[in-house]
Parts: C-alpha cells; structure tokens; sequence
C-alpha cells in the first residue's frame, strides 16, 4: 500500500477500534463478565475489513461516512459471534484466535456462547437506536437491518458453516465449495458493501457493490486457504496447517496451490474492474490490492 | 379456563404452530439439516404464550390480529433459541425439553447451536420483510426491532442467563432473583405485549401492557420455581427437582412454598386490575388465571 494509503487505512482501524470500545463500555454491574468477554474479543484486533468496507462504501457513494461508525462497526460485531461460536469446542475447538487464547479459554464456555448470541442480537439495537435518533431514516434502518440479518442467517454465514460441517472429512466439488465460501464468508462481506451504498442512499450503485464484494470475497477466501498452508503461527495468530489436518476441501487441496493464486489474482483484478463504476477509489484499489498480498 | 376461552386459545395455537411451520418450510438442500433441528426443537409444543400474548395485545388494542402471525411467532423463535442454547452441555446440560430429547441429543452439538443462532437472528429478518410488503409501516417496524432486541440482548434475556449462571451455587437474594428473573424470563414476556401494542399503533397503551406483563412475568416464574418442587415428570416434561439439586436459589428456596402461593396469587390479582385498562379482556384474564394453576 502507498504510505497515505496506509495512514488512511489506519485511520479508519483506529476510529473502529474506538467505536468498539465504546459500544460495549457500559457494563451492567450483575452482568459485568459477559461484556468483559464480549469487549475482550472485539479488541483482538484484526483487519476490521467488513466495517472498512460499510464506511468506504458510504464514502464512494458521496455521504460523510463518520455519522455510521456505530452502524459499520456492526459488522465487526457479527463477525466476532461468529469467531466466538466458531472456536467453541462442539465446533472447531480452537484455542486459539488472532494469536490470543480464544474467549471460551479465557471466560467460561457458557459465558462466550452467551457472549456470542449478545454480539449477535446487538446489531439490530445499534441500527434501531440510529433510527430513533434521527441519524438514519426508519426506510433505511429496515433496508439495514434487512440485508445484514439474511447476511446472517441460514442462507447467508450461518448456512455457510452448516455447509462446512456437513462437508468435513469428505471431497467436495468446486462448486460446493463456492457456495459454502460464498456463505460463509461471502454473505457478511458483501452485506458490508451494499450497506455503505443503503447508508448513502444510492441503492442504484449496489450490484456494483455486490459484484465487487462477490470478487474480493472469494479471492479473500482463496487467499486464506494459501496462508494456511503457507502462512507461520507468527503472522497468522493460529496453527497453521489446522485445514489439511481435519481433512477439509479447501481451494488448495480442490486446484492446488498454482491454480490457487492464479485465480485470486484474477478475481482481484475483476474486482478493481468493477471499482471503474465509483469515484475517488484510489483507498479502495489499493486495500483490494493489498488483500491479495496479505500474510494473516 | 370456560370452554369458549379454552376454545380461543387452542385456536391461537393452531395459527401459532402452522405459522411457525410455514416460516421453517423452506429448506435449502445443502443446509437442510440446520432448517430441520429448528423445526424440530418449534414442533416440540408448549404454551405458545409469548407469541398469544402479542396478537392479544394486537386484539385487545382494537386491531385485526391475524395479519400479524409472522412477527407474533418472532417471540417462540427467540424463546426456541434460548432454549436450545441453555440445554447445550456448556449451559444446563440438559437431555430432555418438553418430553423429547433435546435438540442437541437429535443433532449434532455444533448443528443445535447453530439453529439457535439462526433462530436469533430471524425474527429481524421476518419483521422487517413485513415492512418491505408493506404490512406494517418502517417505523413500526423500527420500533419492533429496537424493543426485541433489547429484550434478547445484555439487558434483557441473555443478561438474565448470565445472572442465573453467575448465581449458581451460592445463596441470592429476593433482589437479586427479582432482577435475575424479570431479565430472564420477563424481559421477553414484556416485549411480547409491548410489541402488540406497537402493532395497533397504540404507543399510549404500552405503561398498561409493560404493568401487567411485569406481574405475570414474576408469577410466571414464581409458579415455574413451584412445579420445579411438585410437579411430576409426565407433567413437566423434564426431569423435577433439578433446581434444587443445582443448589439453585429459587422463589421457593427464598421464600418458601407457602409464601411464593401467596405472592403469585397477589401477582395475578395485581395483573388482572391492570387489564382493566383495556376492554374485551375476559379471554386473556382467563389465561392469566389459567397460567397460576397451570400443571406444566
């Protein structure tokens, strides 16, 4: 990334980061230890991509995205559910998460279950109480709460990791393995995107969104898939090799690891095609860019 | 109950249950599993009290209830996925719910959490598709979403789970059950005759519906904490006695059973002079009577 790129990458981290923070710094005295879980993995840190993505989105539609912070950082907490759930020891059982103890080894397993189901009903509160406030208009609210709810649901992440599940220890065809990604990973992804253009009240720019996410987020998952084989505990804050372990289908055991890169190079490239349609996306190219070449 | 009244209520339950079989019709091939643990754990039966208690309220408010089936049947999904969350192993542990076997005990661990997942996050999907045809208007819809989910989330249901897990194994005050219980059980019971107001477009009615559904929330849990001390298995459905094995505080351990009589028959009273507020209420003053003698 160009180093204003970067600064304005890290800008963005930064007041997402702060938007976190605040969002669960009241705690309830009785129920204290559950925000405590809920705050300790959301300052895990990470990417933060899917809030980037609402915020860019609003910003390449035109509207001054800092009055959504709130309604962006709803996606980060839909995603951090769906870590806290992931890591549990009925699913992967991973101890590990973004190279700190996962929540269920830190608090106790009931306390991040409930953490989890907290992270994912608070959303809906966020962009309601936006609504009441005036920020947003009750029209957009229900668009918002519309697309990040089936985002979420069983024909969006939740499906995906159904999809997953159903698929261990056995070989799956591309084609099931693009729908399981484009579930899984895809749904909240591309949520992310067309939120920012609802937000901005340019509906008329969301199958760019969608296309564009469509394209990221597959090549974000190929992406993954490389780094699980190629990656270092170091940089990917888990084991890597955990995929080729428990025998699951991934874009490198489906087309191997030259295939691989080949297509997340072209989705990348398809994906910056699609940025054409928007203007001032200078940020945005070079975060897709950056995606690409990533090591965690 | 009078034969009329006990009439009405099957009645509603019928349109419950074919409602709620409606909403998990649709099952996605590759996800299929995740849609039938949701169906299973709904079809189980029970009062369907949450959902009767927001089309009452609808009625009561001089609206034509029946348009409203989907949103009322939110309240048994949110209340189906607590239940499916608080029988895991990590929770209560428990292998029986309404006299089957529990979600968990039929499917896999990882697919029973993720149905209760899936059955937490759509309710916001299914009000707020109710606003995109029109049924109900954006801002009620708005109003809907902000008063469930605050119902579900740190400050109502799951903040309520966490009080109850964080006073296992230690003695409670009256208090402290009081606040335990009117966030575990109450909070939802509240949204569900708010909710009805909000439906009838009767926001001046809501202080009427939240007084009378903080009484029959505490009987409710006052008579459940009973049952859990002289009901029997065939009856409840579950094992009794667990409370008390769990060393749980209780309404019965506090105050004992002949205090916790009088105070649920107090409870009830006080709701029934609420309903006073609203006409045509001789169905649902019958229920509330029914729900202090009940046997399950």
């Amino acid at each position: 990334m160009t180093e204003i790129n970067e600064i304005m990458y890290k800008n963005y981290q930064k007041e997402i980061n702060e938007c976190l923070l605040r969002i669960t710094a009241k705690k309830p005295e009785l129920q204290k230890i559950i925000c405590e879980a809920m705050e300790y993995s959301l300052s895990a840190g990470g990417k933060r991509l899917r809030p980037m993505l609402v915020l860019e989105f609003a910003r390449l539609c035109g509207d001054d995205y800092k009055k959504y912070l709130e309604i962006a950082c709803c996606l980060e907490l839909v995603h951090t559910f769906s870590l806290i759930h992931d890591d549990l020891p009925c699913m992967d059982n991973d101890d590990f998460r973004r190279g700190r103890p996962s929540c269920h080894k830190i608090y106790p397993e009931s306390i991040a279950l409930l953490a989890g189901d907290a992270l994912n009903t608070l959303p809906f509160e966020i962009i309601t109480d936006k609504a009441v406030e005036g920020v947003i208009s009750c029209e957009t609210a229900v668009k918002l709460v519309n697309v990040l709810s089936k985002a979420i649901g069983v024909n969006g992440m939740i499906g995906g990791q159904v999809i997953d599940i159903e698929a261990e220890n056995r070989r799956i065809s591309l084609d099931e393995l693009n729908t399981l990604q484009s579930l899984k990973t895809g749904a909240l992804i591309k949520a992310s995107c067309v939120m920012g253009c609802i937000l901005a009240n340019r509906d008329d720019l969301i199958p760019f969104a969608e296309s564009y996410a469509d394209c990221v987020g597959r090549a974000f998952q190929i992406v993954d898939d490389i780094l699980d084989v190629e990656g270092s505990f170091e940089e990917l804050g888990k084991p890597i090799g955990s995929d080729s372990e428990s025998k699951k289908s991934t874009y490198v055991t489906i087309l191997g690891l030259e295939k691989s890169k080949e297509i997340s190079e072209k989705l990348t490239k398809d994906a910056l095609d699609v940025l054409e349609n928007f203007d001032d996306t200078e940020f945005l190219k070079d975060v897709t860019k950056y995606l690409l070449v990533r090591k965690n």
